[in-house]
């Protein structure tokens, strides 16, 4: 059974926050779809789509946050409403953020264009395909306050780890035999970083709904395999 | 005149929480000297240090959070304490940040150390000594308030990117003079956007400084100049 406030208007509010950082979630999973066909596809105009949409979530950021101060202030909210406010705001901060890597991505499609066959590049929508789902699994998890969903976000941060330590490493030795490819295979390297980062703040998000609804935080250490700071090539090695 | 607050105790818990976020700062502050160290002097050991920093800085995080919640729960803090506590809980989050791009270049000093002579690194050390001054700066201006020392860091951030850019630049032109450098050149990409990433935050914490003293927004379109996601090498230019 729901509990409902007292006062109709603080439930309203609370909806407002909610349908805001939902409507934040919504452009940035349009982002990054618009990011990687522009990556794929080397579609220039849909690089800048993903630009306009940034300023979309960043002021929708300031919007929320606004809401939110003004619900605390006005409401005093306590325990599962105070919790609801502060998760509204964390996630409408990394959704922010996931505006940013998208918009990166979209960035360095434009120099990737003029890169016609950087081979690793295959692994990248295998990378973008997973992230995009992390996301939209995180945003329905928030939407319908749905634990299991988001306990399942948390276990694919692993395969997105791994494709991109692969991804990292094929970079390294396709750039050693193919010096004339450097500058694209950095951008490339730059754009698995984003989505990698991006799996990162979804993985955050889902932690963030499940200690919303259940007032715990997940159990478990956090499965990271990102192993790259240490990568080298195979011939980079030394004795 | 500084106004206080009825509930003694009150006072006492934004002091507490202005001191928790003050010592994360140190922290970080920290991490970044011997990071760089780490990075300049191939200091393994150092490098292992700012990893264990980095676990503090993030229980600090946890706690200063714990905090806000608590006093925004039972003080109810309204307009100038309300901007202080969310002021706070933004401050700390980004210097949890801060706290994991140090470690991150800690970790790519292990593989860096096996690098003898990239020519480039010479830069990063000014990077670094810009990024840390900015970052105790931003800490100084919390501390003390202080909106003139805000705005000083924002002007710098902007020699960051330039320097960033020079450096990104550089490094993409000595990669294909010397594929066999590839992969530490490489890390050093990641090390010196990490170093930019951590100016950009050092920024954001000084606009949030600026806002809670002032309760208004800094004037003016942030300086930014980081155009590394169109950069190429010269020799990599078509037509």
């Amino acid at each position: 059974m729901v509990q409902t406030h007292t006062v109709k208007s603080f439930d309203e509010e609370l909806r407002s926050l909610r349908a805001l950082v939902s409507q934040m979630g919504g452009l940035a999973e349009y982002q990054i779809r618009m990011a990687l066909d522009a990556l794929m596809d080397r579609d220039i105009d849909g690089a800048a789509k993903v630009v306009t949409a940034d300023a979309q979530i960043d002021a929708l950021e300031q919007e929320a946050e606004r809401l939110a101060v003004e619900i605390i202030a006005l409401r005093h909210p306590l325990a599962d409403d105070l919790r609801e406010v502060i998760s509204a705001l964390k996630i409408s901060a990394a959704l922010e953020r996931v505006g940013d890597y998208a918009k990166n991505i979209a960035k360095r499609s434009t120099v990737l264009s003029q890169a016609r066959h950087i081979q690793p590049l295959a692994i990248v929508p295998e990378i973008g395909r997973i992230v995009a789902q992390m996301l939209k699994d995180a945003l329905d998890a928030y939407g319908s306050r749905d634990t299991a969903k988001a306990l399942k976000v948390r276990d694919r941060d692993m395969d997105v780890d791994d494709l991109y330590n692969s991804l990292f490493r094929s970079l390294l030795t396709y750039m050693m035999e193919n010096p004339q490819a450097i500058t694209p295979s950095t951008h490339l390297m730059f754009v698995a970083k984003n989505l990698e980062r991006i799996g990162d703040l979804s993985t955050n998000m889902a932690e963030i709904v499940y200690y919303n609804v259940t007032g715990e935080r997940m159990a478990g250490d956090r499965p990271k395999h990102d192993d790259t700071a240490f990568a080298q090539a195979p011939d980079a090695s030394r004795e």
